[in-house]
């Protein structure tokens, strides 16, 4: 790609062509991982490799024509408005057709896109009930999906959310964006080490799985969905299934990874290990996983009467799961009562660190928010002492402190009217406030009979999948990205 | 009161005395006003007059007890520290003294503080079953709990919240403490004709009741809670005991009196009767409340077949009733549906306009956060572009947007907070977030059977009143007047 992303000018209008062949190599790259899952289902005897190849032709030929259309041999040079534009049509147009192999195998579209989307934003919220009885085909390309989505967030957290300033993300400028406005030089090499350290991770998390007792193939339907923090199993009862304690464990451990900064991952391989324990949010991120998850071991221990270890492993699982925003379940935590009910609730928003495949609010936000309470109050107590806000050991930058509160308040402005809209639709409260939370923040179960740890999506009204959808398109790209393009201004000239 | 409110002077330690002594003269205050309930128990022959008498010489004794310790001549100058923890103490003390002829008519001192703190912080939640067979001396008590609750709001929002710049409040300095560090020179006047606009419009609404049909008794009951925005009623049934489609329009439009600016009152009773057409949080209150209001009739028409003008009027009254944090019922709106139930949640949250007995997050913040997201918005697009942020036709304050957006999170996030701790002591979750909410916007009902608008807190634990208690004057002193104490730099010499 010898694309430039510079800054924008805001006499030029909005660049289409580099945006139509951008979508149209993704399509291309999306046919080509059709071809996976028809493999499979070939060689597995399943009629289902028709449906993919067909997928794949159909994706390949829509692709291959809208790169060609829109070649063109000069330079391109990727402003402001092509980034956010570029952004968000990845998500929405991917889906649309990475959706078709679900329904050539009887769902509704609706129920398709759902569930891609689901697959691609890494929610692993679901539609389909009886997984286990599934082609093996359509299990794989549900992993591919939360893939697939795990790397382009990561790689869109990396390269384009800094430079599109988007709720703070202007903290997590590199080398290569920093004071510069342009992009790409180095974007290439982040890009390409990103992509090692997530497909390394994956592979030793297979590797993991696989010597503790899954399957080849469940290992691998399971690594890549725990990397990716999806959440996508090949079973109803998700990790339930396995009933192993060293499993649990073991996804306990890689659903934190997958939440952890890659570009701090990136530095410990090259020979700075130390790095990991230097982060401010790395560190934020899993002295709050462990403090939760004693708390609620303990309450188990006390109210349920648990042993303490199995008490620790399930909360640990349990809310690992939640907070890095992947969605297993290894028990049905929502009859634990209402404490665990509330906590879990809570937890769907917190997320995991800027620069992962976690989504939520992120560990960073709620640092940064801290700091700034912290701030403002010895403002109140004292208002002529000049306070310097400082983050991870160095300064804020002017603007992230504005950011990043305005980011947490448009987060809960859309819980709120997602919750009125999908209860205008028929949800009870519940299942409509814990679905446009789990949404949002990319999580996957929500609370309630029907959305619930033990439930699936299935039951919703068409029109909610859709404004579900919604919901997890905007959590994925940070709110701002999607909803700047909803501005008058974005489309003057 | 010849007490200045000067600016903080760091080095120094708070002054106890002048604080001991406000304290000690509100108590004798509130020893007076039982007086008043007494003598209605007295006239009905009820017994319950000597209980009221001997709360009033219990709480004068110890008020006098106060004032006279901490009498100095000396002129007082109140700094912000001293601000801060006497408004806080003011509502604790206070609430802890007007709760004893609670205990004396048969509560327990947990089921007494809670209904009081909910009348002195006009949320109007209430833990008595059974209230149209209580003495009169009671009832009354409870409406002038409101009353004083709602005229001391006022006065503190007016007066101190904006000295104290909390939660943006500083937009709102009049005159008297723009610019100057010093506020009480016109403080006094203003307090007077503040009070002069809430005690008229008390009686204007208490006329209009009686002239619409009811005693004079519970006209004088309602028109207290009306105008204070604190909602207790002399009836379980609350408003809708009284089955009059006229009442309850003027019980819409006299709640709505309470909710607006009363500085903007005052200048419209001053001869400029366009400053409230002018004001732009009255605008966008009003057009939120009509365009909030037609909606959900319209629905009521589509959904329940309701003639139009009855829905309009069930919704008007209801709408306005919660967004105005009164909490007066005119029917079970509960039984309306999902897209009700999730409406009035969110509904919760809004509240009146600043400087009025209304609580909630408030009118202008949400205006501001508004304005904030659309520049935010627009620097997205065009990063170099200069923003000037306008409100009410005047430039907003450097340090305002700030303010308002730190107010919203940390509102969502003790909502979280409170939501969790209800939680653990087994509240189900609809009622453990709606009794948050209800509790820290002092709106008075929340969702669900028990906390419902046609249910009682009665029911809860009691160290579920106490946090609820908790809630309440957080939420009444804006948050920050309230936490600020908590911080470890605040008690630092």
């Amino acid at each position: 790609m010898t694309a430039v992303i510079a800054s924008a000018n805001p006499k030029s209008s909005i660049q289409i062509r580099p945006i139509v062949s951008a979508l149209g190599l993704m399509l291309c790259a999306i046919a080509a991982a059709m071809v996976l899952p028809a493999l499979v289902d070939l060689a597995d005897g399943d009629p289902g490799w028709r449906i993919f190849l067909a997928s794949s032709v159909a994706t390949l030929f829509v692709g291959g024509l809208m790169v060609l259309v829109a070649h063109d041999d000069r330079p391109v040079r990727l402003g402001l408005k092509e980034g956010f534009l570029l952004t968000t049509l990845s998500w929405v147009f991917v889906a649309a057709f990475a959706a078709i192999p679900f329904v050539g195998l009887g769902l509704s579209y609706t129920d398709a896109y759902f569930e891609t989307m689901s697959g691609l934003t890494t929610t692993g919220a679901t539609v389909i009930v009886g997984l286990d009885k599934l082609p093996r085909g359509i299990l794989l390309w549900r992993a591919l999906l939360n893939g697939l989505g795990g790397l382009g967030i990561v790689l869109v957290a990396i390269i384009m959310l800094p430079f599109l300033r988007v709720g703070g993300m202007q903290l997590f400028q590199t080398e290569s964006s920093d004071k510069s406005e342009k992009i790409m030089p180095r974007a290439y090499d982040i890009g390409l080490a990103t992509a090692a350290v997530y497909f390394g991770l994956i592979f030793i998390c297979a590797m993991t799985y696989g010597f503790l007792g899954m399957s080849a193939f469940d290992a691998i339907c399971h690594a890549i969905p725990t990397i990716a923090t999806g959440g996508f199993s090949t079973h109803d009862s998700s990790f339930g299934f396995f009933q192993s304690p060293g499993l649990e464990w073991a996804g306990t451990l890689f659903m934190m990874s997958g939440a952890l900064p890659f570009v701090v991952i990136i530095k410990a391989f090259r020979g700075s290990p130390q790095s990991l324990l230097n982060d401010a949010q790395v560190r934020g991120f899993v002295s709050f996983l462990v403090s939760v998850s004693v708390i609620l071991a303990l309450w188990l221990v006390a109210t349920r009467g648990m042993p303490f270890f199995e008490a620790l492993r399930l909360s640990a699982f349990n809310v690992t799961s939640i907070v890095t925003t992947t969605g297993f379940a290894s028990t049905d935590y929502a009859a634990w009562g209402p404490f665990a009910v509330g906590l879990f609730f809570l937890l769907t928003f917190v997320g995991g660190c800027s620069g992962s495949t976690a989504g939520g609010i992120k560990i960073y936000r709620l640092q940064v928010a801290g700091i700034l309470t912290r701030s403002h109050f010895l403002h109140l107590i004292s208002p002529s002492r000049v306070i310097t806000l400082v983050y991870n050991k160095r300064r804020l930058p002017d603007d992230v402190p504005f950011s990043v509160v305005a980011f947490l308040a448009i987060y809960m402005a859309t819980v709120g009217l997602f919750t009125v809209v999908l209860a205008a639709m028929g949800l009870d409260l519940v299942t409509a406030v814990s679905s446009s939370a789990t949404a949002l923040g990319n999580v996957g179960p929500g609370l309630g009979d029907t959305v619930g740890p033990s439930g699936t999506f299935a039951p919703l009204p068409a029109a909610a999948k859709w404004v579900l959808s919604a919901a997890m398109l905007l959590g994925r790209l940070e709110l701002f990205t999607v909803l700047v393009l909803f501005r008058r201004e974005f489309w003057r000239g």
